[in-house]
């Protein structure tokens, strides 16, 4: 056992059993489809609307299985814990779900996602469906990483989720969703602090090692480095390192990857200056990245509230809660639309 | 520091720090009173309705100040960590959100809370505010416990508080809520296991140590002893385990706890064979500790389905998540109703 302790049976059918599990908990809402494994919307295909896509590895519970329905997704597909899903499972996803209208893949910027929905969307197109990919790249921690060309992708997947999914149901057609998810990937940031590991149920040990007083900020979703490891800090100190390098988004020139139809790949462009500026409004979100006590999270959210008016940031949304995890992780993320 | 890694930045203000950031966040759902502190409606006090408190320790949140608005809680007033909030502060939240009709206190037995409820219900009712309490006591697991006379209050507290929350927006009258709670409260049952220990951040160590492959059957949620200690097993032995506690809830005498007005103290009452039998309708939740990975819920759920399919009981409602929670505690409770 070592020093993993987890509620599952066997490591090899953690994501299988949890769908069996999420089949029977909410059979009013989403079906579960098996090999390949997805989860889609009970009531897809929804009739004139655009379907809605996405998925990646397992382990950032809720997201993105738990979004799918109403208003959000009309598919998720789930690779195993920390690993890309295959072409395979998207494409048999938007089969299922695309009503005729096309299907918009909302991708996270890791190279075997972003590798294996281009190919799924070729092999749908061959099919006669319409689809566009729309990278979310933005974490402002990093400019490169362990699994990623540029930056990666996090907790803006979330609100491009929720904000496309309602324009989707107010009847958005494909290139306007696409341009609406551009356009929040484009306004949103991230940033994240690990206090703690997460230990992936296969390897059986933490992912990386963190002295009894050290934190990694700017920690990956998979628990991949960060920008720095530092001394432990108090929540306000914690909360204005992450708030700061979220609002100047300063440290790494900002770029956004776009396709390039011509050259048949992923370009960076870079954006202007991206420090969010007196006035400016903005959604708020402090995300638990699954293992920290819930009563921690109002008090980061106090300091960076605090910050924003300081700022003069109008905070006219704001979410609070464990939406994009990390397994057992102790942390969280700041995304900031 | 320790073994302690917390977002705070004194453990002497968590409580407050994090109530300033729920009222930051959620100002059109709830005010803060600060000295003596609780959570309340923002429209308290709803003219017509009934008015319902609940509180106890902090540290379980969500509840129960997550679960003050419509169609829940009137107010919440939270202790110190795991430590009973005070009569003022019960007697000033009744007083905000009482709108004539009366008030109900749902408290969890525990004896400070029971007590302190007890002695602000006198004092409301001295100001001429019809109060009535009714005691939780639902976990199975234990018959008598480190804070507790008879069984403690665990996750039917959560199920009371909405449950009867409805009921008061449709009108009923105090003493029908009343009867309402003591209903659910007689047909709910708990047990939790932990399988790593939570801390507190006064104490900045574990609140109990437990071996690298050994778990607590039976914990209470403010890491009190459970049942029995044993070796760490797979997710479905140990919702077997539980669950099978639950149905049977024979390992002890099922009491409830009820005033006795004449001897003007709390006795128990002896309740029949409570089993649950074939056909019988339930209500399966599966809750974290806090500390639990979300993937992890659902291979719980799968199993307490099958569980309950096998004994012809029928789930009409689930719910799984985080509800009530024990810091950061690994583990997880079935609230069963």
């Amino acid at each position: 056992m070592g020093e993993m302790k987890k509620l599952i049976n066997n490591p090899e059918y953690v994501v299988k059993e949890q769908l069996e599990g999420i089949a029977l908990a909410y059979p009013d809402i989403v079906k579960v489809h098996f090999d390949p494994n997805f989860i889609y919307r009970t009531d897809a295909p929804v009739k004139g609307k655009v379907a809605i896509v996405s998925g990646g590895g397992s382990g950032h519970e809720p997201m993105h299985g738990g979004f799918v329905g109403f208003g959000m997704l009309d598919a998720a597909c789930p690779g195993e814990v920390f690993t890309s899903p295959t072409p395979d499972q998207m494409l048999e996803a938007a089969k299922i779900v695309n009503s005729g209208e096309g299907v918009l893949f909302i991708v996270k910027n890791y190279s075997g996602d972003v590798m294996n929905f281009d190919m799924a969307a070729d092999m749908a197109r061959e099919e006669g469906i319409r689809v566009l990919n729309i990278l979310i790249d933005d974490d402002v921690a990093v400019k490169d990483s362990l699994y990623t060309q540029g930056r990666r992708g996090v907790g803006t997947t979330v609100l491009a989720e929720k904000i496309c999914g309602a324009a989707a149901e107010r009847g958005y057609d494909l290139e306007k969703l696409a341009n609406l998810c551009r356009k929040v990937n484009i306004n949103g940031r991230s940033m994240g602090v690990a206090l703690t590991s997460c230990t992936v149920p296969s390897a059986g040990k933490p992912t990386f090692e963190l002295g009894e007083d050290e934190m990694e900020i700017g920690i990956g979703i998979h628990g991949e480095p960060g920008r720095k490891r530092m001394k432990l800090k108090t929540a306000d100190e914690i909360t204005e390192l992450l708030a700061l390098s979220i609002i100047e988004d300063i440290f790494y020139k900002r770029t956004i990857r776009e396709w390039d139809e011509g050259k048949r790949e992923w370009v960076d462009i870079e954006l202007e200056d991206p420090t969010l500026k007196h006035g400016d409004k903005v959604l708020a979100f402090v995300n638990s990245m699954g293992g920290t006590a819930s009563i921690e999270l109002p008090i980061v959210y106090r300091k960076l509230h605090e910050i924003c008016e300081k700022r003069g940031l109008k905070i006219i949304r704001n979410l609070i809660g464990p939406y994009i995890t990390s397994l057992d992780m102790q942390g969280f993320l700041i995304p900031f639309l």
